[in-house]
């Protein structure tokens, strides 16, 4: 029923490392939605000998076998033809293609070289897969034992148009009455990857059933995914209330918001501006808010003060707070959330001081030690983070913490009546 | 002579479209570097059956296996010990990485799991790969007909780190007598990839002289490498003339630095400070400024002005000045860079405010335009670019554009006095 499938992606580029292949990706994502499992992606250079390979072990592993790639006018676009040679079929012209081909070239005034024709030639007996943001067309074939072969340009952009408006219909189709799989994706927060699995070790795992685990530091999330029979959907809600029994504290989000995405819609919700005073992390903090589309509407600004005088100028920090306490201190964080607060005339103010190395540190405040602190109008809130790891880990970590320290304190507030 | 290569890169967040591997082409530019030749790359899921299947086939088609994914602590890394099954051997606790991991544990002050343990397991026999900055070290072990296999972390920043301290250290001594490798690194700005390619067509590239191509957003790089006979130091050091004679001018760097470090060397030569103003890059290209460690040296401040009234606020930007001209404007630009200099007491005050979309846009000012200014003690100056691409593209594309300008202004003024 067409339950397993083999990616092929194929050029030279692919392998010298000139390119990196998202093609894979992409279609991996979209079969997945449909219930299909994806065995094995292979990526292989343009040569024949490695294209058969490449077909014999698809579609050995796979009932569907979809390539990219090597459908161009160049002598090293060898795909057709060796895709015709593997399914034992001759190189048939197909007219419509060669038609709208030359018409293509003489409406732009370019002369057509032999060359081009050759994307009008397609295995004998093959389905024209159009694509119509590109000149070389894709096809569908089957192998003598039913399995299905579908080659797609190796242009992202042609190759999306080609899957989404010619492929995926066609797999839906062919996959009707068979269920889809449900997942459902949890974001993690305070816990480290072998934590968490650990805590999830009751969680039954199956064939049916699979926890996928990504840390993209200093993001970690988690991915429950259920396939199978008519008792799927109750198995799926089961394990999902599960999970929220067994981590539930630690999921920020179910699904792909990010904590600044998360705190972007909380601020937006409540109308409240921010302000941030950032030191160690230097401008990390800002820039997690602003890539987010719209976030003038609540952000105003990052006061980054890297040195002492700048806290003191921008923030109105005491120099006597500094003197007496030290940059990286509770009292320094309060006044510098106070201070860019009051300057900003945001509704609150965060900031984080911290020694992010590899230099700086001392026994006291080792390299990794940040005060981060919340400033609103009736209350202030000071915190004290020890981080381990490198200056960049430092910094990632206290971003995380100091976003996520916003979203808590956003939803502890829902009643709060503080916010302007 | 270990001339052919295989890259797995294993995990079931590959082959569902969660994760687009960017690891196989870090690996596969590597060996072309090496003079390796690629053969194929596997992608598949976090089994038994189908690492049993990928190892078998890497070992089949290649000299050489490399590998990525499946060290972590949870049950879905099977990696090691299925590994371990195929060589036909034990799984070995390794006492130093033990010892290792639970001093790590002991002074984070975090409890150590008996999953974690896991890590310290390896197929007997194998060489242990350090990993410097993260907890899953890999293995190197060599098959009964003396094949290489290797596994690296799936972490990319971990499989670098690993890749570049341990394993090409090891396959060049391996590859010893073939003949060393020379080679080059060039970073560009100002160049598209396709434009470089054009540009450098003159090159002659054969299986001895090489160019690759990397191009990471926003950084774009090209390496040459040279290797065979007595001849390829001559031949190396007269391609390394003539890369400078065609593109000379877009190369910022010879090696790896960054443009940020390059910004940073050259401030610190001169004992000058610098302050940014920073309104639709967000605070990012103060984040690049200071993840060099040691920029506390020179960097004093950046001031994220978002809003109207924190350019008025902390830069002194005048309302007047806003109202006509708008906030993207040569005008708004270079009040921005004289007040954060002032402000800061600062040598060079530079500012960034543009539109990075996706909404904010107009037909004078469409989604892309960002204008920058660089003040210094008796001149300023403002220029205007235009970006293509959406949000995170124009951000990255504004930060980049800034810092080569204060490379070259840097360059440029190494002989004049106005600093301090």
């Amino acid at each position: 029923m067409m339950a397993k499938a083999v990616i092929l992606s194929t050029g030279d580029e692919l392998i010298t490392g000139r390119v990196v292949d998202t093609n894979s990706a992409y279609i991996a994502d979209k079969l997945y939605g449909l219930g299909i499992e994806v065995i094995a992606v292979f990526k292989v250079g343009d040569t024949r000998e490695r294209l058969l390979w490449a077909l014999q072990h698809g579609v050995e592993l796979g009932e569907l076998v979809i390539g990219t790639g090597g459908l161009g006018p160049t002598t090293d676009d060898l795909t057709t033809e060796v895709v015709a040679e593997f399914l034992g079929r001759q190189l048939q012209m197909d007219e419509g293609v060669a038609e709208a081909l030359r018409r293509r070239f003489t409406s732009r005034g370019v002369e057509m070289t032999p060359n081009n024709l050759k994307q009008a030639l397609f295995p004998a007996g093959a389905d024209i897969i159009p694509n119509p943001v590109g000149t070389a067309p894709g096809f569908r074939a089957a192998t003598q034992d039913r399995k299905y072969l579908i080659w797609l340009s190796g242009v992202p952009r042609e190759m999306e148009v080609m899957l989404e408006q010619s492929v995926l219909p066609w797999i839906a189709e062919q996959r009707k009455g068979t269920g889809a799989i449900l997942a459902s994706t949890f974001k993690i927060y305070g816990l480290t990857e072998s934590k968490l699995g650990e805590i999830l070790k009751p969680i039954p795992i199956s064939d049916e059933v699979r926890l996928s685990y990504r840390a993209h530091f200093p993001d970690l999330s988690l991915r429950l995914t259920v396939r199978g029979g008519a008792e799927r959907e109750k198995i799926f809600s089961e394990l999902r209330a599960r999970i929220q029994e067994l981590i539930g504290s630690y999921i920020y989000a179910e699904g792909d918001e990010t904590l600044e995405e998360i705190v972007g819609r909380l601020l937006l919700e409540k109308s409240w501006t921010l302000a941030l005073a950032e030191s160690c992390t230097g401008g990390y903090i800002g820039h997690r808010i602003t890539r987010v589309p719209g976030s003038s509407a609540y952000f105003k600004t990052s006061a980054v003060t890297y040195s002492d005088d700048s806290k003191i100028r921008f923030l109105g920090v005491q120099s006597a707070t500094l003197k007496q306490h030290g940059a990286v201190s509770r009292e320094t964080a309060l006044e510098m959330a106070e201070g860019v607060r009051r300057q900003a005339e945001a509704d609150i103010g965060l900031s984080v001081t911290g020694i992010a190395g590899p230099t700086g540190g001392s026994p006291e405040k080792p390299v990794g030690t940040v005060w981060m602190a919340l400033a609103r109008d009736k209350e202030s809130d000071a915190r004290l983070f020890r981080f381990q790891g490198d200056r960049e880990r430092v910094i990632l970590f206290a971003s995380q913490a100091a976003l996520n320290w916003l979203r808590t304190s956003l939803l502890a507030g829902q009643n709060s009546s503080d916010g302007g």
